[in-house]
């Protein structure tokens, strides 16, 4: 695999994870293994690292992309460490709505009124308050993002290795 | 590291997983990297697999300890869906409660009240319906665990190659 995944072609039209990595919305990076994005702001800060091909199961990845699809998240939520300052980050791997293989990273807040406790999710047709990341602060996401390094984190360093 | 996680020493006397490791209530499984054991019953099948030692963060682990660390999780994932059959897997890592590096599971199954949607956990302090796992299954689990192969997945041959 050559190139980033924002340079893949869809592999199940059908799938909406499957356009979203041609076509992302609220791009943070591409990788060559994964797409991250800003995901639904019920948390503020909430990414989704979303894996270039449509796989639904982690057992299908070869050893290499499983090991970048881990890297990878690492570095985001590194990233988001140092960009927004949390006090906690929390992970989940679900696929209840869309099985296509993907991270999603919360940044957890102390103001938050969840904080401390698992998220609290709203559902898909649940309204809430949006929690955005102010302009500045995506900006600054997707500029340290495309640095391709990280000083602090051996893993990223690994990852830049295997480029 | 030699051996598995039940004969390290604790590392932190203070942290609840810590003692776990060394001592593990409704173990199922102890690699050189992590200890397996149920969860708290509130899913059927809810399994915490726990890193040996007292790490907080994912970069704080060597490359190898993280590789085992999700090697590991996915194995145990893996017999998980072959004994209970669940409709689909879940993933987390979310230590607001406990820091200690671990990953909850959680088979989720079409008969389960939020099943579709992402899991809703009772709090700490909360009263829940236990969802108990059979204990021939639990025999299962252990048996399957045990075995150290998995004939249907490349990163479990992955691990077995590395001990």
């Amino acid at each position: 695999m050559t190139g980033t995944a924002g340079e893949q072609a869809v592999t199940q039209p059908e799938c909406e994870f499957c356009r979203d990595v041609v076509e992302p919305e609220d791009l943070l990076w591409a990788s060559e293994y994964v797409v991250a994005r800003l995901g639904r702001p019920h948390h503020k800060g909430h990414v989704e690292v979303v894996f270039v091909r449509h796989e639904e199961d982690l057992t299908t990845l070869t050893d290499r992309e499983r090991d970048a699809f881990f890297d990878d998240m690492i570095y985001v939520a590194e990233v988001l460490k140092r960009i927004l300052q949390p006090d906690v980050v929390n992970y989940q791997m679900l696929g209840n709505w869309i099985p296509h293989l993907h991270w999603h990273i919360y940044p957890r807040f102390r103001s938050d009124p969840d904080f401390g406790n698992p998220m609290v999710i709203p559902l898909r047709d649940e309204p809430f308050e949006p929690q955005l990341v102010a302009e500045e602060e995506v900006a600054a996401l997707r500029r340290d993002l495309r640095q391709f390094e990280h000083d602090r984190c051996p893993h990223c360093q690994r990852r830049a290795r295997r480029r």
